[in-house]
């Protein structure tokens, strides 16, 4: 059994494949606050078998779920792939069953009309049940505790009719519902597109279906206090590009982009289409509206940032084109023309934008994000990210100053995701800590950085070595230990 | 929970505590042959918690299993802590309750009398079942397919009334039995040794009850067709030691040697000691008989290999003693005296001998061991073993021609105990392979290393990347998959 020897699996992407339980992780230096009581769950890409094909893209692996459990100032570590269908099919065959990424015309015909999905792109926990999501196919649920897969296809006892779920559902923190979406929601490349209200209970209260203007990749949305906001950018697909062996998806520099609001009261009808020239935007840091007014804050690129969806022009890949900077896009409801205002919020380059989450689709201060430091000197040849960018950075942006504070973490390493934790006891926009995973590319180790979410310039208050190499990720969130209570599993 | 900053707890020595499963080791060169179908199962001191004291030896810690199986040309890994009685009391408490290595008087009240061992020296299969061994404690049990803990305090169905049972049984290969034997068996630092042959079914069919000449540390031992052989050194130890706070051991050299040989088919009264002026020895190549006259060989030096079981007289440790090197020892069962003859049989200076143990009782031609090799440069500073020795190079002493060959390792790694591995169909002596850890102590990183047995200077067959560092282990063996076919489980 033998990974093809490509950039995709090797260096630090060779697949990890180690499923583990630690009970503590060695701190390096400085101090894990002895209050913080929680765990950070992210997932990666980790492919069991090799591909059928020659190669594939980093984030068609099987999904590896890590719980970083913070308690008493100890961090223990569990890592568990999930038990998905196709894992789970491939695991008695002893082989790669499934094809390429999101094209099932690759598959072997044993598995034709199985759920494709592979749980490796979020994890989420909302109603005391941890969702393990990949856009193409239902949630599924694992054991928040034990990582143990229960459900590898979850249809909230039948009321999900969609045969997709995103992997950026959100969670309203002022109504304590979880927002979410599927699209290709009636088969693969349909425009078909629902949305989701999943109660504190954990079940859909509402569902609205409606349809995109064209079929692209809709891999995040926002919402606000009155409106769910959802982005079509041009990185299109059809069944005839999956015939022809083209990757799923392209970028088409030809169409606009289109921003889609809903009222969170109401129905298809009374959703609302803007639209501008075309640009590149993936991951959303978060939306708030004044009014009618919706405000929806993305690191926006101008051209694609994605150079394994390659240009469907065959326009060659341009790095200087995929630099995003966070930029607000500003509609009004009751506006006459359906224009889309673009304001630059900051001029860090760079992706996987976070906030507090506690001041999701409110006015938030603060975001922080990956950020590319083109002006700092990287050592290693293959030192890139799923993007091919070099995450060197941690920012921060303070959306009320227009401040920014970085942090650069060395010449031989790059970031994973960060994500948010709250301090405490304190309720204030910020005060907390950035949980982040440092890819150690020269050592081939990682290790997990504790920040003071505020004073990102003054280097982590604490490191933890970690045993094994954690493989790069894609998203993961910080759940308190009380949101796993029993009581909060209704 | 910090652990001390000790050479004991640091670097390479540093605690791992990961308990894994990786389905696919990753081939970094050569290849696995395909037909080999078996485990090499080891165990490595892995300490859960922070010991009570400031520090600990590094063969104090929790036994941690590591199974490599080998099938199809591919090794997966499975690792999992022996769920001992002082685990699972400490793993309870959230912190060390049991003190020094062989001292209950520095344990926590809590525990007093509860059963002190770690299982961290051997893992044995024998009869389908998989033991974990310490010698100051009765076995455990463990399941060989999934390593879970069955019996903490195995004790042959009431027939064992030993306290202790050896890290070191030996399968002897022409009756199917178990040989083995338990020091202070009676108690703590007694003189009472029991042997016990367990018949191939996995029962104690046979007990033999003696006394030691003095209470030492009784390590290993060795048999033939006719006989077993204890080989008594004085690494001394006793109550008085033990309530001053000194170490459990020492190294009393002003004592002589003793080897009692025993009869298989004798009683305690058929056991005869021989003597020796005193020099240190602890495991055991192998043992066969010729009539009446008895070899036994074993890594022999003139003083004290072990600088954590100091001198009594308080004489520093003295490296250039601590050298063994590869020695018969011979008696006569008829002979009027009681001397034992020693006749250096290599000149490799080093320790952790291992044969074909298809050959175990009888004359072997082949025998391995770790080599220390003192011309090589060696570049980390920490760069030791166990016993403070750099073991550097693998060894073949071909006993037949006084012929060795050996393999460097390299300057900044070293090696851990190698086993061999039979050539699936062929039964000649040394046909095989040899399974070896290397601690590439400067990257701090471990790789599986196979040898072809015969060609040690060929280089590795094989070479597989381990994700995880593999603390420094004691013994481990390799077991065919066919002994662990339900079949073999009577």
């Amino acid at each position: 059994m033998q990974f093809p020897k490509t950039p995709n699996y090797s260096g630090y992407f060779a697949p990890s494949g180690v499923e583990a339980e630690v009970p503590c992780l060695p701190l390096i230096e400085g101090e894990i606050p002895a209050d913080l009581d929680g765990s950070f769950y992210r997932v990666a890409p980790d492919p069991q078998f090799p591909p059928i094909a020659s190669d594939d893209i980093w984030f068609n692996g099987d999904g590896m779920v890590t719980r970083f459990r913070f308690h008493n100032g100890n961090v223990s570590l569990q890592q568990r792939w999930v038990r998905t269908d196709k894992f789970r099919l491939e695991r008695e065959a002893g082989h790669a069953l499934f094809g390429a990424y999101r094209n099932p015309l690759t598959d072997d015909d044993s598995v034709k009309g199985k759920i494709r999905g592979t749980a490796n792109t979020n994890v989420v926990v909302h109603a005391g049940k941890l969702y393990a999501l990949k856009e193409d196919s239902p949630p599924v649920l694992m054991d928040p505790e034990t990582l143990e897969t229960l459900d590898s296809s979850y249809d909230f006892n039948g009321r999900m009719t969609s045969e997709t779920f995103t992997a950026h559902p959100k969670i309203d923190p002022r109504t304590g519902e979880m927002l979410a979406f599927g699209y290709a929601a009636k088969g693969l490349c349909t425009r078909d597109m629902v949305f989701y209200v999943i109660n504190p209970q954990g079940e859909i209260s509402k569902e609205v279906w409606f349809q995109i203007p064209y079929y692209c990749m809709m891999h995040d949305f926002g919402f606000t206090e009155d409106y769910v906001v959802f982005h079509v950018v041009p990185i299109i697909g059809s069944w005839e590009r999956l015939e022809a062996g083209l990757p799923h998806f392209g970028f088409d520099r030809g169409k606009p982009v289109h921003l889609g609001i809903l009222p969170r009261d109401g129905e298809a009808g009374d959703m609302r289409w803007f639209s501008a020239p075309t640009c590149f935007a993936s991951h959303v840091m978060n939306a708030h509206n004044e009014g009618t007014t919706v405000h929806f804050d993305v690191p926006m690129a101008p051209g694609n940032m994605f150079p394994f969806f390659p240009d469907t022009e065959g326009q060659p890949f341009e790095p200087r084109e995929a630099a995003a900077r966070m930029t607000r896009w500003t509609v009004d409801m009751r506006a006459n023309d359906d224009d889309i205002a673009m304001t630059r919020l900051a001029d860090l380059v760079g992706e996987f934008p976070r906030i507090d989450d506690r001041f999701a689709g409110a006015k938030n201060r603060y975001g922080w994000q990956l950020v590319q430091d083109m002006t700092r000197p990287v050592d290693l040849p293959n030192a890139r990210s799923a993007s091919g960018m070099m995450m060197n950075t941690l920012g921060l942006v303070d959306l009320e100053t227009g401040k920014t504070d970085t942090y650069w973490i060395g010449p031989v390493s790059s970031l994973q995701e960060p994500a948010f934790v709250p301090r405490p006891g304190s309720s204030r926009e910020g005060d907390g800590y950035i949980v982040v995973i440092e890819n150690r590319l020269a050592e081939m180790t990682s290790r997990l950085l504790l920040f003071d979410a505020l004073k990102l310039s003054d280097g982590p208050v604490a490191t933890l070595g970690l045993p094994f190499r954690m493989r790069p990720g894609l998203h993961g969130n910080w759940v308190e230990a009380a949101a796993l209570a029993p009581a909060a599993a209704l």
